[in-house]
């Protein structure tokens, strides 16, 4: 990684994603070792064996606003790792309160750890915070801004799935306000990737997106209904349509059915389509899919793990 | 153990019970050297010896409500052990505000770690958690169902200090809503105890639990009265007596009068009488037995260590 | 150190000071390799090699009031030693709510960990803590009382920095509340310094503090204005000025001006003159002399580290 701090996914070329990526699959023992079902299968080999380097290693947690899965992840990735965290914790219980600058926090929790995560409602940041201290920052999400480890994540959860060349991908639901999706669509345009947003009028695609991506040369199209291109894709990501972006709760329901899946959408689906979802989910994707072949949710949300435990043993 | 869940205390056979004393035991190097009084005197030569197996080994806590004792001593045990944990926090900050269900959250956190705790205000929680994972669940308190290790803990404890065959104890307070009681007592029934329950009538031992004793073929016997049956006793269980029970705050003083203990109650009891008690306690136990060989409610606290190291050590 | 509990400043000698910044000088890499850019310089050769003592090392947060600061500094020094931390995290979520005394506490607490730092909010509370336990306690903060490791690390910065004899301090800001400036002044008496103290009337030294000063034999004088002792000074040490304080705003914000610092402040002041703070700051140094080398109220807070660590290790 020529990068010390880690604040877009848009920083990544696409030899980075494949850096990080061949180095998570090495690291990925569950992957490796899927069919073992005793305890303690997620112990790694490959995690003691890069442990020793980290063992003095230390991650600060900076979590502005809470994001639960997130800082597991992370957490466990660099305990698998061998080192450790020290977490600032609640914002409610911190120099915050007492008025201190996002500089002043971190230039003294720098004192502390070897790279700092931070995850802040602000957009821009973990780019400031860059700004103040030598040590690596990783952006964690900076409100409606950048998450890059998801985005890594799910590239991740692509490539072993479908490959990231030659793919056909649909993106659905809320794809106005979805940090998530916004960061993932432009990544894949470092790839052979054909991408095919589905969502109502009234959560398409910001036009700024869409020009990012027609510049980058995309292959995409929009569609309104899954239906019509359901059958040609790949891969399928589902995002959450939020309640308290409709006024009306009526109309939140017509679209939250309209943009969730069951088994029955599956039927026209190819038999490999794989479903993805950055969970939590609520409705969209129906329980009953859990226990097919297409679910890769679960998948996903576990690769997290292998991801960014790469990008750290890179980094550090 | 032939029990990859640990779901309630109903589960171990007398054998399983003994082989996790017995393994506790060993570990418990406070009790081995309780004469010495240097700091780092809980440093365990047998925690290093174990530790290493355990150095990869992540516990994944998930905390549905506080309880701030009960994560604080698996967390001490498996750090004891070598390993750490990976905590998922306060529910207020996590997914599950976000209306995530508890099988989704449980199967995005297997991923991150090699055994779960969980505490839930449902009953039933960890058994169906434990049906959607992998990895082995041990349940930390699910409502007013089960509560396995605190049930261990107090094994052990009456162990060393009265062994649990020939044993006459008596349990005393709440006994309708304790959970900690019903399980101890029906635990009790694969000794050769006799227990005798004291309480008033409206805190009597709920029908259902008696039934369980009385088909498992126990000695038990119930007073309203402490007095009589104190002379024979080894051991003394002490409980909580909850004050939001009694919409009268004056009845609640005078029940909590009658069934708590001081220096004054002792004085017909034999000498070498214990007393426990699960903690926090409120007036139940005067503190002026704290400083008297009756007093085992502390070390019955810290024997949660060695006890929960066991069970780690067993399971994984 | 002959003490096993840690309750004061006032209990360290001169010589007890002289021993644990020694120790905490040879531990801090930070200030040894600061030339040094790469990621990962916090890690720590001695830290390494002290290490492996404290392994084995579980060290107890009982943080009864919330101070990110210091907590997450005793986590990231014992982490650095090579042991870990059992945290007993927000009283909120504790048995503390259920009506449990602290001395009930602390002794639960103790059989989980080798050592308890203690933050509360009544004076008094740590050492009555001590009273109850075997384990080393360390005070991190009384209520108005005492916080000892904050005034070691201050005394390690000004030792860095300009000495601690032959030294010319001034201490300036809210005097009277400000439990860290009255350990400060009073640890200073151990040494060859003169103090400067400088506030509002109203903020001044209480009278028992400067009457143990005096008593000590200490070089002191008060002033109302900093103006005509700067240019004396080799160290300034600012306070913050608690609006809290002030029933009138207008005041509170012509005594934050008048005792608060700017770069044209510095224009009388010697070339090295060093500044600090106790963190957080609001408006009492100007951010506009943080890139000077006058600014050393960061390295400040990065000192708690190689100081904590110093005297956990030279007491576990």
């Amino acid at each position: 990684m020529q990068h010390d701090h880690v604040l877009t996914a848009k920083q990544f070329s696409r030899a980075d994603i494949e850096t990080v990526l061949d180095r998570a699959a090495a690291l990925d023992v569950r992957a490796r070792e899927a069919s073992s079902s005793e305890p303690g299968r997620n112990r790694s080999d490959d995690g003691a064996r890069v442990g020793d380097r980290h063992a003095e290693t230390l991650l600060g947690l900076l979590f502005f606003e809470p994001s639960t899965r997130t800082r597991m992840s992370f957490e466990t990735a660099i305990k698998r790792l061998g080192g450790d965290v020290v977490d600032m914790g609640s914002v409610e219980s911190s120099s915050v309160k007492k008025g201190e600058t996002l500089a002043d926090t971190v230039r003294v929790i720098e004192g502390y750890a070897d790279a700092l995560v931070l995850r802040h409602p602000s957009q821009g940041a973990a780019k400031m915070a860059s700004e103040y201290v030598d040590v690596p920052v990783i952006n964690a999400g900076d409100g409606a801004g950048h998450h890059p480890t998801q985005t890594l994540l799910d590239l991740y959860t692509i490539r072993e799935r479908a490959g990231l060349d030659d793919l056909t991908i649909g993106i659905m639901g809320d794809l106005k306000y979805g940090r998530t999706v916004h960061s993932l669509a432009q990544a894949l345009t470092r790839f052979d990737a054909t991408q095919h947003f589905v969502s109502p009028e009234s959560l398409a695609l910001p036009p700024d997106v869409r020009y990012d991506l027609d510049e980058a040369g995309a292959s995409v199209r929009s569609h309104t209904d899954l239906e019509t291109i359901l059958p040609e894709l790949d891969m399928l990501y589902v995002t959450r349509i939020q309640r308290e972006r409709f006024p009306d709760e009526n109309e939140y329901r017509a679209i939250a059915d309209a943009y969730g899946i069951g088994l029955e959408t599956l039927e026209r689906a190819k038999d490999d389509l794989s479903i993805m979802h950055p969970l939590p989910r609520v409705d969209e994707v129906d329980p009953a899919i859990d226990d097919t072949d297409h679910a890769a949710y679960f998948e996903q949300a576990h690769s997290g793990i292998p991801v960014r435990m790469a990008l750290l043993d890179l980094l550090l």
